[in-house]
């Protein structure tokens, strides 16, 4: 067996002992006589399971308990039009467009109400996040709404918008558990599983509990109401079980590698190799705003198509897998999430710097 | 390592070597270094796995071209939303009412139309399938919509209702794949794979391609569009990858175990070891019309809740596990689904009889 690494933007890498302990437990789950995947929902030994990855969650992140903790399905896409269906009192939103998924989630929204885009960063290929100090807030916006870390494009909100009072909803889909946060600065933070934390399947939705109502709008799915999930703790329907439990080991060995300060700053040292090798390279270089950069998603080109492609091409064949940017902007992208070793980036800037003789 | 029987009505037992081949295969997929969960859904090696899953599917299950296999989130209880919201356009729908599952779909249909509910076996506690050969079908139903296999029940279609050339919409969660099926008899056919096919969090959709459209009930969520999906072939957003992996091992393991016709007599003789130890004993009884049984679910009782428990509680102890009936029920079921092995049967009869002697 001889293992990559993964620069894959989602589904990404999981560290390599949650993986070993899934193998372990596959026929037998700790003496169970069963799988994780042939297990009742509703059995105890499941019910520990599901209780014991928020019970980790909650510690890991530090959510209050005011704020109700869910697993989901559908993806981000789905919460797209959740969002709108359970928040939209007023039937008014204000978005701020940083990249493909937040426009994707404004779109969604202007089905259910008035959907603002009250800010964007298109002018320049969302290379950037605007400035968002004193942003135009509708005064009967139900919600801002942000894409926090933007895996396409590389940046990264580091300081949160002024909503000037207004709740604020982000997808936190690719920088999820990446460094600490205050949770209290959100009404709802949620995202896909699939970069730092699981298999794809899961959605992680955390919301404060007086967001959850049951007056949502009109021809909500009753799949589609935060109230359902809530009042049945993720146990509404059968929940994706495996994943789930994937999530819980992941938080445990986040916990276990010290919590989110110290991912953060693995995840800084991480970045830092690769961004300091682009800001001095002659041949390659980063596409995103300094300030707005990311620690997760690192987009990259050499101003040239084919040398990006000879570049992917030999990158893979060096053991440097998924290096290829999005169709949608073509180049590089290095996506380094918790999984990612820091001897895998290194590995990179190294072959990077080979390359760049070669070919500079 | 010690497996048990595990009769549980879902997640439920799946073939030994399919968890066997996914715990070998975790670390590393076939060479190319990573696991199905690390996986781009848009990589070369992924794509092989997901058409090569519906491939095996529509091989095993004889799907014709003019059909659309769909791999989805959300559970059959999505479904319950997603059905109306995309083929109810005279906003009329006929639902056939056989249990908790058909009674849970058609209260959700009725909130994006008339939903009427044509017949029912609720008067005798669902323990029959009501007569289906004339039914008041609505001049202008969209569809007829039944639970194929009420899995907390215990009962099954043998045969098919008489739409009256209305579309029929079937919930097979508990009995697909279970038997040789006539998809071209359905509009729509669907299922929670956690049953018969794989983990829990992917649903079957196999959809008559000319019933997927665009223009659906007004507010129907992109993610709730049958034709989103349809378009980008499972792929409009990152699909549950990992589940729908599994999915494909089960389907080639059905293929190799002679398909779904040897699966259908090796089901019936399960069934008939159960069934007719259930008609000669003393204690035990069924609870279904014999006509209606299912081969799937088989629920009993000995007519006393402190016996009942006391078996339960004494079959765990045996390695039969999971016994227990639905908690709307009470008594016992017994779900024998593809995985389950004519040995988990025979002990469990063996255990019944020795039970009945200790207590009858």
């Amino acid at each position: 067996m001889s293992r990559v690494y993964n620069f894959s933007a989602g589904p990404a890498m999981l560290p390599e002992e949650v993986l070993k302990e899934a193998a372990e437990e596959m026929l037998d789950y700790r003496g169970c006589g069963m799988s994780v995947m042939e297990m009742s929902h509703r059995s105890k030994v499941y019910d520990d399971i599901i209780k014991g990855a928020e019970a980790t969650l909650r510690r890991l992140v530090g959510i209050p308990e005011d704020y109700e903790v869910l697993f989901l399905q559908g993806g981000a896409s789905q919460q797209f039009a959740m969002i709108p269906m359970n928040l939209m009192q007023n039937r008014v939103a204000d978005y701020i467009i940083t990249g493909q998924w937040a426009k994707k989630a404004w779109q969604e929204a202007g089905k259910y109400g008035t959907a603002n885009a009250i800010a964007s960063s298109a002018d320049k290929t969302f290379s950037y996040i605007p400035d968002c100090s004193d942003l135009p807030v509708s005064p009967e916006a139900d919600y801002v709404y942000i894409t926090e870390n933007n895996t396409i494009y590389g940046t990264k909100y580091h300081t949160l918008p002024n909503t000037k009072g207004k709740i604020l909803v982000a997808d936190v889909s690719s920088c999820m558990l990446s460094e600490p946060v205050d949770i209290t600065k959100y009404g709802l933070w949620y995202g896909g599983v699939q970069k730092n934390v699981g298999p794809a399947g899961v959605v992680i939705v955390v919301i404060r509990k007086d967001l959850i109502r049951d007056d949502v709008l009109p021809f909500t799915p009753t799949m589609l109401k935060y109230k359902i999930h809530a009042d049945n703790a993720s146990l509404y329907n059968t929940p994706p079980c495996y994943g789930i439990y994937i999530c819980g080991k992941v938080s445990k060995w986040l916990l276990k590698m010290g919590g989110l300060e110290a991912m953060k700053e693995r995840n800084e040292a991480k970045a830092k190799i690769l961004y300091d090798f682009l800001d001095s390279s002659r041949l390659f270089k980063g596409t995103v705003r300094k300030e707005d950069r990311s620690l997760m998603n690192v987009p990259f080109i050499t101003g040239d198509a084919d040398l990006d492609a000879k570049f992917v091409k030999e990158a893979t064949a060096a053991g440097l897998v998924n290096l290829k940017g999005h169709r949608s902007v073509g180049g590089m992208r290095a996506s380094i999430y918790n999984a990612m070793p820091v001897e895998g980036v290194q590995k990179l800037v190294d072959f990077m710097k080979k390359f760049e003789e070669e070919n500079a």
